[in-house]
């Protein structure tokens, strides 16, 4: 296809497709003559995991290119392209308090969770509990075995439904299930509260009771 | 305390503090002569909010406005407070897809969940499904079932652990636990997927075995 129908099918514009295209972050197309080029499938796949990751994942471009590396990257083990799936998601610099550091120890430690000695998540949830402490409202330990056991639900749902099979499948779905799942949990943790809420405070439902 | 002790009780610049003042996130010291004024502990508590939505929950200034204004807001219930605080969370715009608002209306139904109908969370859920379709991994029913699980077992703990009593207290805590519980759960879950796939792909784990 070309340049114009490939904006057709993703829904971006042909200014942007030629920015991506000379960013590197989208793959050249076969050349046709000196000034045409024709696309296909592949690019479609791309582009839309470019927008998902920079609408929806709130990726900047630099960040989107990382994760791309990751998903095209062949060589790696299956187990090894999570984590560099995981690193191109990452913030660029985690700075977490030697405390928050230990208490994240200790609770993998604790569960028997088998997480690398040296992943940058340790530093990611250290941070975040620093980040609660600072502010007044460090958080309480049931309160955090709470999340601890919810999580550990998502991750293994999460890593039972990655496609088997095809490599290249699976990668793509490791990036878009940890960066597009987030969001859709976060979602329904708010609904939740206020399911919560609605049943501490006793608020009356919008909805009539039969 | 004069405005140099605040500073170096909440690491905040004075530079920065007095930009606050002017753009109405601090609430003005007490004036003592013309250019000096005295700051207490309801200063110190209500600027490390700022810097925790900030630094931590990724807010804009103008977004931290409007979660100030829904914690001093006075007059509201306790459940419409939580609602107040989750609005001011919230995007500024959020579009979504009717069929993807209609999954997700059957799906709160089916469990049972008590959420108002204007709910602009619903949107929220429906925009991150939609994500999630645009990129050609739809969530599956069985995994978004999971994720459901999970939030409400996270939203019933987030909802019990918030302090009964002190109506100023709660507000805060809702806001700070909405905003910053977020990225603790979600960097729970990638360690959970790291532990999970682990397991799965049987990766050797860095800790020796005893």
């Amino acid at each position: 296809m070309w340049i114009a129908e490939l904006s057709r099918q993703t829904e971006v514009p042909v200014a942007t497709i030629k920015y991506y295209l000379r960013e590197g972050l989208l793959p050249a197309g076969e050349s046709v003559g000196a000034t045409r080029a024709r696309y296909d499938e592949s690019h479609v796949r791309r582009l839309r995991l470019i927008r998902a990751l920079v609408e929806s994942g709130g990726l900047s471009l630099a960040r989107v290119r990382g994760v791309l590396a990751a998903v095209d990257e062949e060589s790696q083990q299956m187990h090894a392209v999570l984590g560099a799936a995981h690193g191109a998601l990452l913030p660029e610099s985690i700075e977490a308090s030697p405390e928050s550091l230990e208490r994240v120890g200790e609770l993998l430690d604790d569960h028997g969770w088998l997480v690398d000695d040296q992943s940058p998540d340790r530093a990611l949830l250290a941070n975040a509990l620093d980040a609660l402490d600072r502010v007044g409202h460090p958080l309480d330990s049931t309160l955090l075995d709470s999340y601890l056991m919810a999580a550990e639900q998502v991750g293994d749902a999460d890593v039972a439904h990655l496609p088997a099979g095809d490599r290249a499948e699976t990668v793509e779905a490791t990036v878009v299930i940890t960066a597009l799942g987030g969001p859709v949990l976060l979602a329904l943790r708010r609904l939740a509260q206020q399911n919560a809420s609605a049943r501490r405070y006793g608020a009356v439902p919008t909805h009539p009771c039969p």
